[in-house]
């Protein structure tokens, strides 16, 4: 069976990261796996190449494929553009929504070898393992109205936070699910006491929650949340919530384990098609100076096996080749610490070859 | 000058917290300051007595007020009351809004007694002090529309996220004073490569910069600024933010002082009235049991006569007051640690009027 993969390297470290992934995607072919590899353009590189952040090209191949690997996008280049529609970040959000990629699985997972790269104290991070469901087609990200307009002589600018049923439904199944594979403890972030669309999104997961006998459902509001994962964050094995909560409290998890740059990402639509990026950004400060950590990129990969290519053995294999490097005091400088050996982007794809 | 000050005790341990600070009141009018206090019900406790979170003649007495003293409200038995106008929390934005305190100000910083209580490794909160300025009257609180309602054959939730250029130019110029009295560092906090209110957000920010030029400006995304916050809190000088974006990030940065059980909060007006709250709930888990930690609250009346009263020399003694009992080694049980006494609610506050 031949899996279609797109490669979109994107701004910024993107396409170093992604020229790893890919070397990583041949030693896979090697490895006996039918992958048919296209290439394409997202964000500032194709805004800057074709005026627009998601050419039509762009997505025609990832609704062709079966699943999508996105390095990164956005840089300061394109911060100014004062059309919003033309930035990078519309070319992300635009392949989300296209695509109807609603369900985002966000793990933030310490590696044991990286445990001091953590600004918590070890106690408290030894072992987090934490998986955030957050919903990305929808909530205040694409709500309608949004702009910014003359009112009573000054300008407003307004937003909208919507949710149907049918919208919290579909991700807190996929939470539920994810919980059931997992520690069996879900816990769903609102603001109940506050906003209406909160009080339907906790109703919606309430009455799921008996299909799911086994799944121990709780509910936290989205400030009590964020102080949680600073305070004590292995209280929580599955979080579920909104486009918006979820960009902040995954981000704050994701900071929890101190190495960002070790963390993928999927993002899933219905039939199991995703796209798998890096949590992290496009990092232009670094871009181009062979100092990115390439890993998270090639988790994408794993996770991509694992989710969209039904190859969880693969996924297992190229986990396995990460931990190796760890083991071996590999380190790029984002993870860099004493006693360890720092290296390059490029150098640290070669470990993870050479241990595949 | 006869200062009018409203004490509401509020929920949970709230009652008990003000029973401190209430004696710390008469420790200051014992030391010369004519304070005129009343009392009133807010929260869950007015709904019990009235039907009302905010009965009119607390509105009132609060109107008349120079400033008031907010213990907290809240608790899981009015979590589940259908109309969400009657929870307790809607006391407390009733208040809010129907006082004009759009200028909230949440201190995080570490007491240097303290600093093993953090969550963050000693090095990376020493000496921490940022301080958050949140707009708090406006953005998707009290955005209209609002509601849950039918559409499609499916029930549909939705909030609004709106600011006016005035109403972000009013909280910037608070924050850009208050970088000016401090560091000199402003952060702005937004989401605007995503949310239109907050590209006018960032707009209108760029706009006052040149009005303050001794204070450096700089904007980030509301997601990084999370993890910021976890990274390197240290970075921060005085941040600004929206209401929701608020909510969460004053949260985030009074946990990692591992101490939110000594953080006061004031909430101001343009007229300068105020009321002033301790950062933490009302924790009805541990209610009724002389464990609170009464010093927010003490904390609270010293921002209190800095802020309303202008009363700086009395904030001045409490607060030394408060930092006296600290290096005696005194401890409530949330801020408990080794080779310190542990003491209830009374005799911490004993132990404050005993150094005041
Ligand atoms: C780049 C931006 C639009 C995006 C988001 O907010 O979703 C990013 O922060 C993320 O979390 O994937
Ligand atoms: C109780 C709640 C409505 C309130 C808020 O969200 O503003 C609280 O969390 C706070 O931060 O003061």
């Amino acid at each position: 069976m031949t899996h279609n993969v797109l490669l979109l390297p994107g701004d910024g470290i993107g396409p170093e990261i992604a020229a790893q992934a890919k070397r990583l995607l041949r030693a896979c072919q090697d490895a006996g796996l039918d992958i048919q590899l296209e290439e394409g353009l997202v964000g500032g590189c194709a805004y800057d190449a074709h005026g627009e952040p998601l050419p039509e090209e762009t997505l025609a191949k990832a609704k062709a494929a079966d699943a999508i690997l996105l390095g990164a996008v956005g840089g300061p280049q394109w911060d100014t553009l004062e059309d919003l529609s033309k930035r990078p970040e519309k070319g992300l959000l635009g392949l989300r929504k296209n695509l109807g990629l609603f369900g985002n699985l966000r793990p933030a997972m310490l590696y044991p070898q990286l445990a001091s790269a953590s600004s918590l104290k070890p106690e408290l991070v030894a072992g987090l393992d934490i998986m955030i469901v957050r919903e990305l087609t929808g909530g205040i990200y694409f709500g309608q109205p949004r702009g910014i307009e003359e009112r009573n002589g000054e300008r407003v600018g307004f937003n909208t936070y919507v949710y149907s049923e049918s919208e919290i439904e579909r991700i807190g199944r996929v939470a539920f699910e994810m919980a059931q594979k997992r520690g069996k403890k879900l816990c769903s972030v609102d603001k109940a006491n506050v906003l209406e669309v909160t009080i339907l999104w906790r109703e919606v997961m309430n009455r799921l929650a008996p299909e799911y006998p086994d799944v121990e459902l709780s509910h936290m509001y989205v400030d009590n949340a964020a102080m949680q994962l600073v305070r004590a964050p292995k209280q929580f094995d599955v979080m579920v919530t909104g486009n918006m909560f979820g960009d902040i409290l995954s981000d704050a998890a994701a900071m929890l384990t101190g190495s960002i740059g070790m963390l993928p990402s999927a993002s899933l639509n219905e039939s199991g098609q995703g796209m798998y990026e890096p949590c992290h950004g496009s990092a232009p400060d670094i871009a181009g100076q062979n100092m990115a950590n390439p890993l998270a990129m090639m988790l994408s990969v794993a996770m991509m096996m694992r989710y969209s290519l039904g190859e969880a053995a693969m996924a297992e294999r190229i986990e396995a080749a990460v931990g190796q490097v760890l083991d071996d005091g590999l380190r790029t400088a984002d993870i860099a610490s004493e006693g360890m050996q720092t290296v390059g982007t490029d150098a640290m794809g070669d470990a993870v070859l050479a241990a595949f």
